[in-house]
């Protein structure tokens, strides 16, 4: 939030042995920190940032957008939030929250809270700008997914005819989470990562909010709605 | 379409060995003829219909709208479709074309043209007001689903939310079809039967229309995107 | 509808006075017979078309589809009505019911039944593919607009955005009608001409239909819900 | 954020000569500091909030959701924002800015800078949470409009549906703004103040946000699109 924020959170993060150090910066941004998290990911926090200047082709005719709509795909608004694999899910939350103060906003939590699966946490009003979801392979230092926003679910509706229509695999979705009330799908893009097209949830703004919690009863499979293929050797219904 | 038109069919399903007979009418409607479909299924048609006053507390401030808009649920406008169980779906759909007049628009055959899973068809611009499906239990006279429109992909979603909160069922969707391209989801309704909530698709008004056949390969699942859950024992992602 | 129908209607127009001839047909379609409504519109009728093949890059992973999703734009699915302005209302309209066939679906008639405004009619479950307009200027022959039909209210809203972005006129909308409960937004095309971004409405089946008419009261401005701009200079609200 | 910041806060505002002085607290919430902004307004800001617990037949099937989603209406979320008027917006701007530390974030501003039409603020990420607009009258403490979240820009047109079918004034929208991007529009609840249905917007994180301004080119009516009646009479076009 400012160049001093910067510099104590710095030495916080060195002072627990998981800083590696200062860097000069990188394309469009100034000097920033790069540390690790408890599961070994490479992460930098910097201030100082180039506001992204559209050249004249991709100008908007709105004076408070970045870039024109240009009537291609879904016209993603902004990235929403990154999901990281972690062998040790409640080390890497107190990580975040107690050295960077993200604010702990939902938990996944099995056994009679002995086994945390995931937790999602947001240094904004965005409900959830970080999660560490459990690794159970035990990897280190993995991604699962990020995530990008776009405005409406018809948007997200859109994504899946656009991937479809281009062969591109849908790995779930469109669908409506229950954890964070999410609605969205996943694909993969690329270079290989997981890409998650996203929008409903709802923000945060209390300065108390108490986390919400779910054990394996209350989560299922996690998700609130979603499509199952319906099977023809089994559809059943009453003579009419 | 017509007195004289009810008076032809009639007269054409006798000769074929499935008339029952006519009755006297029914609620809202004159005299109808009443039969058999091949399956066994009990059809009427009639001409004659009394057409739906609604209640003062329930008139449209829109004269063209046979009900007002009650902001509750997710405002059906009509029924789509109804889907038919059959163990002979070649019979069924000749039926339906030849003695009925209904034109075939897309059908599902398997082993190189030998079995017939699916044939839709209608009298109208409307993509298919009537389905056969293979009854794989063999079974007579019984319903796979019927269909309600609503007039965007949203009021689908709308319904998966109402559905989802009231802890009614939600079979298969919101999914997309790739036959029909329908975008739908199947509950159940109180009394038991299949219900599908359905929107999108495409009219025909070709009088030469040239019916769509799928086989095994090309309708796969049936779905053309639809949501899977993601396992998180099986999320796999490079290392970041 | 038939190689004969055509040749029905043709003789008919003929002996009406209004037929021009027949021609040998125009790009992907047959001879066709080539006429002028009451009002000197050229119109022309077929029966022959040839099927438009989407070339290899422009092929739709869905059999049912004719074209791909380019993700582009708004993905128009097809024509969906014209509206010609005609000095004589009744007579254009007399024409396409009682020679064309067309089925009469709405009215706006003014003055106690003296005036007729417009008349909208289709020879389908397409609410009107054919309206007539008044010419208030006495021209003849002229446009009111055509109408391109997209699937979702969504897509309205997206093609006003586009439209926006790219500085195009939108002369009308994004609003509701009250006749037809149509959804759309008026812009022109490059050539000129007045083109519709259309959805909503709602299909006849009814072969006995009862047109629904519209006086200057229950007509009002046409729209049943659309956009005013909020003059600051004009809010007033009461003290908190 | 804290109870000392609630202190802090009042502290300042009373050194600015703007205090009333501390009360009880009010239904839900514990003690509150009340205070006056430039033009009057009475305000009151406080830590201690009473979470609200749904009674049993308004609880949600999500965990997270503080009520059911009953099927009615159009789901409002939250409130998003409140716009004031004030006879001087610049004093008024410079209060919530400085004293109550929210972030600007879009201005009108006309005549060459001299005129300060208008500016949104917020203290969270949400675009803004309270606007101050001109007041033409020169009146005292007044409301312009309250704001409502909904999560579609669809759940904004069934509100047009649902306040056009109950006889229920619709002053302006479904629209776009060019200022924040809403897609909104405005009605008046019972008690006679106006509200708005709202969504759209974008999200502000960056700590070095530079407000957007517009001035009178740029502004224009303050709508990016919106609905205009299209005159039958001024409708041309060219002969076809």
């Amino acid at each position: 939030m400012s160049p001093a924020a910067l510099e104590r959170r710095a030495r916080a993060i060195e002072a627990a042995g998981l800083g590696i150090g200062w860097t000069n910066g990188d394309f469009g941004r100034g000097r920033s920190y790069r540390f690790n998290d408890p599961d070994g990911h490479i992460m930098e926090m910097y201030y100082e940032e180039r506001k992204y200047q559209a050249p004249p082709a991709l100008r908007s005719s709105l004076k408070n957008q970045p870039q024109r709509h240009t009537g291609q795909g879904v016209g993603v608004r902004r990235s929403d939030h990154w999901a990281l694999l972690a062998s040790d899910v409640a080390a890497n939350r107190r990580f975040a929250t107690e050295l960077l103060g993200f604010q702990l906003r939902e938990q996944v939590i099995f056994d009679q809270g002995k086994t945390e699966l995931g937790s999602g946490m947001s240094p904004t009003a965005v409900h959830h700008q970080l999660a560490y979801v459990l690794d159970v392979r035990r990897g280190r230092g993995r991604l699962h997914h990020f995530s990008l926003w776009v405005d409406n679910r018809e948007d997200v509706l859109r994504a899946a005819d656009i991937l479809a229509e281009n062969g591109i695999f849908i790995e779930a979705g469109p669908a409506k989470h229950n954890n964070s009330q999410g609605f969205d799908l996943y694909s993969y893009e690329p270079g290989g990562n997981r890409v998650e097209i996203y929008t409903g949830s709802y923000l945060v703004m209390a300065p108390d909010w108490e986390p919400v919690t779910w054990n394996e009863h209350e989560r299922g499979s996690g998700t609130y709605w979603a499509a199952r293929c319906l099977r023809a050797s089994s559809s059943t219904a009453r003579p009419i």
